[in-house]
């Protein structure tokens, strides 16, 4: 009964901060009313891929986590829930970081793209302890971590720090990905138990299925990711790049996934083909097609071996459950892709110094927010629906 | 056998009907080769627009209707040919109603937009008796929906009766949403029997797993539906402040259904985050980011309150049982919105006299169809497959 | 142990294989740089339909591949690996053929979209043999496919041969759903064995319900694939007729498939729905939507009348097994919309000699590739994934 009233006083407070974010947003429109705008047709396009990440976020991340057979509803509404939170919530913040001079107003689809990227960001994050946590402490990190990503973006982009255009990642293979995956990182040390550490996550036939569905979600819409905010003349460029990326990486983990294992494993195809969109982030728009094709045979190869062979060593020293495998999807293959990009900046040094900030702010910040989500209790009955969803144990359920 | 000999002589009656309103179609495209058509960059960025809007009706209403267990096959065949019949219908009655000054015309993607959006209107409409009619009582509902749908928007719309502007909706939620959902309310008093009111309606772990991925669908690609007619400078706003009554309503659907149930029911999670959008339709254009996130949370609070008291409540007192509860996140929270439109509109009384006008009228026309069809027979066995799909009932169906 | 060996070696081969398309891929950029790009705008709007295509590819014909029950995983992972492999395959090569003259390059996106037609017919291929092959064999097939598609593009299209203009196929009725059709019809009289022919491809309700998600996914973004390389002003006719053309068959698919079998067969539901979309492309810019509707309702028919009567009989004569029954959706629709061409042409016989070359090449070749795919050996298990994936016969991988 304890357990019932806390998620009944956790859903009231939620529901609090919500009505606060909705109040606080009301008057923001006119703060920006004189922010330059960009022409009609730049935003008709920006809002198609606006429209194209959120498929990634909500049927692509939302999917790709329902492989835990019994956690599928959780796994999704989790997502629902960070992507409603984080999306007001960045838009809220951003401005109070970047000052009256950020673009994002309602006259530029700019402001919901950003939001979607942090978004992104935090949806990666929760995949490190998907299944021991309950739903609002997975609002607890999506709390906190939307101001903390908003932070480090604003360290690495903004020019109050590292000079502008010194570092190099047009689509977040540091500021994106491996912010999140390093937070998950930090997080997981703090949110697996001992217990939690023997048991097996189980996955079935259909809950793998809904897993390629996600898969295939963010594999298509990519490149909407990568080229959502480059100049119209680039785009043809950028979008090539990502998809020969990401046919290199697919390629790659086939073949690896076979000449590790043997056989091929359904959770190697449906992460690490994904690798190669992960590297390209940093350096798409500055690189032609072939390379892109060996940087994500690279990349899958990366999250392979990350997969079969890294995971669970890290898992032995740090005692860290990485539910997802977001260290092997998006933690390598980011560092990786950013690192890359020195090879193509004229500020190596910053880029370098922007990816070791990244890394050490997302694993320290991690700890700490997973210090704190780990206080306020753990998960009854790890990786299954019934604690928090009526009926998921019902009988006629099972099927 | 006779069942079977129905089934026959219905499927050769709607295949004449397909062909008739396929040779009526022929000379359609010459009778408007005159209209002033949008310029081919507007037209392009409402194609985009319309192909979002078909993922709302075949991936989106379909796969919502796929949690009742043993009727997967049904759902989406009834999606699919309803959106067959409706969009040709309404392109051929449309004209009659509008006269020679519509836009419509092979010459701008607007005719096919607003088709789509009967075909909305028509699926929210068979959510009320989904389960428990046959594949050709859907046509029929269908060929008899779409005229007095294009009648109720010609009513609120046209200028004919109310004047132009008068009626503010700029994204449906009377026009579509309630429309639907009263549509619906009419024709489940005449479609529900007696055993059918005792059947407690099933659902499965896979079932509703499909249903959430409905409901991402929907989620994802509202903005879409929201904008689909605005004008391009609007867009940014209309986006903005259709994702963020999205987030509002996910959020409030997650907090009211723990603090009414104890734990989450996936099939609030599932519904009622989409209310947000049902009811921002009327004003999106209108408000600001914070007021709309405030209307998000507020339709769905009004809509689990549907769901958990006053769903079980019309249903005694009625005897129609509402499937998809489409009152709870069509009707209702369509109503709220049209409503909060009075505020913002100058022709209050016009606003008030359209949203009465479309409740009674679908309610009239809902149970006089539904009387109609209700001639036609009963459906053998309700919420199954197997009375109109070949191996449905086998055994190797059954995973 | 022969049957791991063998997966690991054909494994480092195709790993080998990516790397040298890879390293071709570099230089590649230089060659085209004075070819003439389309506006900003024309390639933002070819984007958009880049993205529908791939939307068609993995998850449409990915999807519509699942319904084989025991199968999922290969059938997702083999589509997933074709694109892969076709696409920068396909960028490679075309230019051989085509000459400098043509118009891919980095600056414009009708590339990418010319390598997702390739990668469409391909996956239209492997439909036939689907179950009975390993996934190197897929991967060899797609090795040989890629470069007979763009040498029969060549033929049709380039103006080498036929004059340009003289064959009418503005979105591939011909040329990408004929060819993949009988190149599969090809390759399955090499790929079935005496055992196969006798074996009865099971589904189930979970994986009918993943093939419908491939349908709609298809349905939906059918206009995208027709009018890729449409002007900007032929868009809102092109996307109507399309339109018009799908609901046709999907009205004419309810009618036949009941009237044929006395209820529905959900498979042809799922597949002869989109028969229309097949038959439309070559003439979708060339007649009105009324027309359309009857072209789509025409090809539903001849589609249900394939699976019901035709491929038993076929089967028995060849001794292939169609698995995914590409004739009935692919072939004959696609042949019947070329011949409709003819009547709107002004060069009829260029058009049905056309026709009679892509069937001819495609039966040929597929039957030569199918022979030398055949030696490499024969799948031990058909129709299922546990050859080739681990934990796929594990008990907890049933559900």
């Amino acid at each position: 009964m304890g357990h019932l009233k806390d998620l009944r006083v956790w859903a009231a407070i939620f529901l609090v901060i919500a009505i606060i974010v909705g109040i606080a947003l009301v008057p923001e429109l006119n703060k920006y009313a004189n922010v330059v705008s960009p022409s009609p047709s730049e935003n008709a396009f920006m809002y198609e891929k606006s429209m194209d990440i959120l498929v990634m976020l909500l049927i692509g991340f939302g999917f790709l986590m329902v492989f835990v057979k019994k956690y599928g509803f959780s796994s999704v509404t989790a997502t629902f829930l960070l992507v409603a939170l984080s999306l007001p919530l960045y838009m809220l913040v951003r401005p109070y970081l970047w000052g009256i001079s950020t673009d994002l107003s309602v006259t530029s689809i700019s402001m919901l793209l950003f939001a979607e990227f942090a978004a992104a960001s935090l949806l990666i994050a929760i995949g490190g302890p998907l299944g021991r946590i309950n739903t609002h402490q997975y609002l607890l990190i999506g709390l906190l971590f939307t101001p903390l990503y908003a932070l480090n973006e604003w360290i690495l982009l903004s020019g109050a720090v590292i000079p502008v255009g010194a570092f190099l990642d047009t689509a977040g293979s540091i500021t994106i990905h491996a912010f999140g995956a390093y937070f998950a990182f930090g997080m997981i040390i703090m949110l697996t138990t001992k217990r939690e550490r023997e048991i097996k996550v189980e996955t079935s036939k259909s809950s793998n299925q809904f897993m390629l569905l996600g898969t295939a979600a963010l594999w298509i819409f990519w490149p909407s990711f990568c080229s959502a905010l480059t100049p119209l003349d680039k785009i043809p460029l950028v979008a090539t790049n990502t998809v020969l990326a990401l046919c290199g990486a697919t390629l790659a983990t086939y073949a690896l996934s076979t000449l590790i294992r043997g056989k091929m494993e359904v959770s190697d195809i449906a992460n690490a083909s994904l690798a190669g969109g992960v590297a390209i982030g940093a350096s798409v728009a500055n690189v032609t097609p072939g390379w892109s094709m060996l940087i994500g045979i690279i990349a899958g190869a990366i999250s392979v071996i990350g997969y079969t062979f890294i995971q669970p060593r890290l898992q032995k020293h740090t005692g860290g459950v990485d539910t997802c495998g977001v260290h092997n999807l998006h933690g390598m293959p980011g560092v990786f892709g950013g690192l890359v990009a020195m090879a193509l900046t004229a500020s190596p040094l910053w880029q370098l110094t922007g990816i070791v900030v990244t890394v050490a702010l997302a694993v320290t910040m991690g700890i700490i927010v997973g210090f704190i989500v780990s206080r306020l209790g753990r998960k009854q009955t790890p990786y299954e629906d019934k604690d928090e969803f009526l009926s998921a144990d019902e009988e006629n359920l099972i099927i």
